[in-house]
């Protein structure tokens, strides 16, 4: 048994969308998200065409898509989705130090931007990791650096120094770090990360930082790092008609799944996604094959 | 050169997020449609998951519509496309007794739900015919028959009836009739039409009429009768994630285009459809291959 039917990954248009049709749906959802719903749309000067709201800015559009989630009494849970499981019958979603179990995800973290580092790729899962919450245990006694892309990443740097002998901090954003003292900051910019089987150092513009475990701190990560075996479309993850990917109960909408990089045909994608879930939960009840 | 760079044909969600998004993007758009928008919208009750516009019915999102096109300038030419041609270079849209060339067409023409008749695909431009404004100079001192699926039909029996010896008028609709006197007004249900290389008569459930062209009259035209050669999915317009179909040029969206159908997939598709036709007319005007 599932903890939840749907799980939603994201706060942009296309989330809120799959959000309110799997609620109208009367499915039992988890959505990870921000709260700030999609700083994107927030930011956003004079949206001309998203149908029926002519000439909306952008926080107009944001109260509009809050407003519609309000009234259905949908909330977003401010929480990370770290790695997603394909466990064969259902999906683990591992967030932070909560592990979900679900029939079906709907992947709508839209565009990753930042470019991956040299050597991040090799090195995932042998001491590259995105989420201190999830793996700060495996570190005690040892060195690690935090690569973080926002300041609320400052938290996760603080609970890994509770285990790891060792933190460097290297903040990818400007303004005032306030990390614990025993964290070293460093204001640098990393390059390389090397080593043979397992990760032994970080490279940066500065130098050498020999370490254990090099944490990369994204607002996103990307969705091949976030689910083994997903097909992707150059950097997008490759759907067909019905938002399905190659993975069985996984569904993708909105600008992750590629161009043009719109609100409403986000949203259009979002409802898709949430009625193919709701086809594909209500087909597995019955007892059909999906 | 071309009267316009994009027709589009349909005035439901699909049409209107087309429109509105080729009109930001300064192309010179032709939209024929229904003044009175999509009936089924009008028509709706309460819609929960149209994204922005929590508990909205069905006038409420019509007006939002109007409102957002009338923001834009953006008209709406109460008129049916009656054939689509492939011009090699161009598309050419008969609608009526005008003709237009242009560079791309989005159909957005919604589902087609009316069943065919028996006969009727074997035969059409064979004395079958979708328009009588079209072709009713073809029948001077011939006998024909109008099959009308709405009262507005009845004007298209009475130009008709300037051109044939003798006109019939079936009403597939409730309510009274308002044709010439000279218009035979038959309430009977058509089974079959029939002949050889040509339309010979109409077999209704009350007997056997001789006539030399059949009018069948409906809201839409099923695609695939509308342009020649289009890729088909059962009933649907068979699209990519670009909303091309597999004419060059020639888009769709909305409910044409399969399931589900919802205002918001709609919308988000139409959105889709205008870019994609706008990148299509962009590269044509380089002189680059499309």
């Amino acid at each position: 048994m599932s903890d939840y039917d749907i799980v939603i990954i994201g706060s942009g248009p296309a989330a809120i969308s799959a959000a309110i049709t799997a609620k109208i749906r009367k499915k039992n959802i988890l959505v990870l998200g921000q709260k700030d719903l999609s700083p994107k749309v927030a930011k956003s000067h004079t949206i001309h065409n998203y149908p029926g709201l002519p000439e909306i800015d952008g926080p107009g559009l944001a109260k509009a898509f809050w407003d519609h989630l309000d009234n259905l009494g949908i909330e977003i849970t401010d929480a990370h989705a770290n790695m997603i499981y394909d466990m064969g019958d259902f999906l683990a979603v591992q967030s932070g130090q909560n592990m979900y179990q679900t029939d079906t995800v709907i992947l709508a973290t839209g565009v990753v931007s930042e470019k991956h580092f040299k050597g991040e790729d090799e090195h995932l899962g042998k001491g590259v990791s995105y989420c201190a919450t999830c793996d700060a245990a495996l570190y005690p006694g040892k060195t690690a650096v935090v690569i973080a892309h926002d300041p609320k990443e400052e938290a996760e740097a603080d609970f890994l120094a509770e285990y790891a002998k060792k933190v460097y901090y290297i903040p990818m954003y400007e303004g005032e770090v306030h990390v614990k003292d025993s964290i070293e900051v460093l204001h640098t910019t990393p390059l390389d990360i090397v080593g043979e089987d397992k990760v032994e150092a970080l490279e940066t513009e500065d130098g050498h930082l020999e370490v254990d475990g090099i944490f990369i701190l994204r607002e996103s990560v990307a969705p091949d790092h976030l689910i083994k075996g997903i097909e992707m479309d150059n950097n997008h993850v490759k759907v067909d008609r019905n938002m399905a990917t190659n993975i069985k109960g996984l569904f993708a909408c909105g600008d992750v799944t590629g161009t043009p990089y719109q609100y409403v045909k986000a949203a259009g994608e979002g409802n898709v996604a949430a009625l193919s879930a709701v086809t594909y939960i209500d087909t597995k009840k019955r007892g059909e094959t999906v």
